[in-house]
């Protein structure tokens, strides 16, 4: 009687495991450290010792485990392929195959980025949608696309990678991905910030933002002083919600979906920052896809674990 | 012993209809009009009686037909429901249980551009790939995108509606779809045409596009000139690839296709458009979306009829 679904996700510096039953209800969470070196090949031994340990702790017999679900940083096809995860040390092989291996179960492996929409979707701010786009608003900007129910994975496992659409030319400073003018640079933490310090730079106009020192600028410090009407911070708002709000104005033009559901860091301001990406969406969007919600992302670091567990049980 | 498929492509004025095998082969294609009066009541009838004429013709059982395919212009849904196809004259209903009722068959129908998109990956330019981007360069820029074999058909069903997508800020003129700055306004030939025109107000260096009557200004037209390397026309030619190519950019980081198919009346310029919106795809697209294959369609105005067959098929 198979009634567990263990869902891993794999992060730079640790690996957090879940242990839901069959319908999604989060029994018991943990984490274990994420040994990269020597190519990072501790980490799936490491991850099927731990479940196996949990198991041994619950008294659960392999087979009452339908399997496992894994999401991990890095391009991913839908066979549960790696192609080369640098921040894990990681080269090309299956995920799918080696975890199978040592743990004897059925395991099914995805990018991280798509596994946590998966995690939205069945038990987060997308709850009850078939058609969703996670945005995930970080250090960088994420993405995952499900498209009836299941991961977009695209052919070189990069679908979803929203985070480095072009949206303006001319830009001078580089993304990380080595191109210029990528949506990131803008609507990511780190773009707000430079969203801000160029604005601050072209205005001497008095603003909360300039009353401390410039390298505690932040995402939540221009969301914060947009809150007290700050007008240099809703200036810097205004200009992150056209790149977003067009962004996401062409996703939807491209994949029709029923929600957008913002997660991440900068999520943290709440509703606020709706009220700065939707006029920009509304005015470009396609009529046709239009009628799209706006929600936040509610797991919170836990949607890699749910989407993960979810990945197993499709 | 069923054999035979019938794939239906109903337009603004004719309807297409193929007999097929199983394989894919094309044993007999025919047409009749599309009466689209009285809100097209007698559209899907008149498909209805063609298919059974044909079958009495070539002595076709109806345990020998494994159902029908529908392709038709306007968003139709996942379950085969139209929702409002103006040039038709239909309001919203289910094309599939309408027809299924009239034939006694299994149907299923699509949006046409969505389903030609699948016709050109069954048996067309995109033959073999399973991620594939169809664009019909015509009158407007169509689109329908293929993910792991299957249609996205979205939320709504317009899904693949790339001609939408916001390209340009600060545009003048009104596209078809009431905004303003679609991909539509550059990439289509009357798009072409508006670039021609205003790259000939601009500047009064000669161009072979001016020895003739402005009403003839055509993207053909435009294409021919660039093979004949005329300043201006190269000059138009780029605007065009720039438009294109970075929209294909965006579409490419969303969806990570295997390759853009591109069709439509436009196209008949051949492999010569490549030429034009590959650098500006390279430029700009997420480097690990960029593998894509750039293809001519093959199928041409059979497309739909090769794409509804496989529809049911699948």
């Amino acid at each position: 009687m198979s009634k567990y679904v263990f869902g891993v996700d794999v992060g730079g510096t640790t690996v957090k495991l879940g242990l839901f039953d069959k319908d999604g209800e989060l029994l018991d969470k943990w984490e274990v450290p994420t040994k990269t070196e020597n190519g990072g090949e501790k980490i799936l031994p490491d991850v099927a010792a731990s479940i196996q340990r949990k198991m041994k702790e619950k008294s659960i017999r392999k087979d009452e485990v339908i399997g496992v679900g894994l999401g991990a940083p890095g391009p991913i096809d839908a066979e549960g392929t790696v192609y080369v995860a640098v921040n894990l040390g990681w080269g090309t092989f299956s995920i799918r195959d080696t975890l199978s291996g040592l743990l004897d179960m059925k395991v099914k492996a995805g990018n991280d980025a798509n596994v946590a929409a998966l995690g939205e979707m069945w038990k987060g701010g997308g709850k009850g949608c078939k058609n969703l786009v996670a945005v995930t608003l970080g250090t960088g900007v994420g993405g995952g696309i499900i498209v009836n129910g299941e991961i977009l994975t695209g052919t070189s496992g990069a679908g979803g990678e929203i985070g480095h659409i072009h949206v303006q030319d001319g830009e001078t400073e580089v993304c990380g991905c080595g191109n210029t003018g990528c949506l990131e640079e803008y609507a990511s933490a780190t773009g707000i910030v430079r969203l801000a310090r160029r604005a601050l730079e072209s205005t001497s106009e008095p603003s909360i933002l300039r009353n401390r020192p410039v390298e505690t600028l932040s995402a939540k410090a221009v969301f914060d002083a947009v809150k007290e009407n700050d007008a240099v911070a809703i200036q810097i708002a205004e200009k992150f919600g056209e790149y977003l709000g067009k962004g996401l104005g062409v996703i939807a033009g491209v994949v029709n979906p029923e929600i957008f559901v913002i997660g991440g860091g900068v999520s943290k301001a709440g509703d606020i920052l709706f009220d700065y990406i939707k006029p920009y969406f509304d005015k470009t969007v396609f009529k046709g896809c239009k009628n799209v919600e706006f929600a936040l992302a509610t797991l919170g670091n836990d949607a890699g674990i749910y989407g993960a567990a979810k990945l197993v049980l499709e």
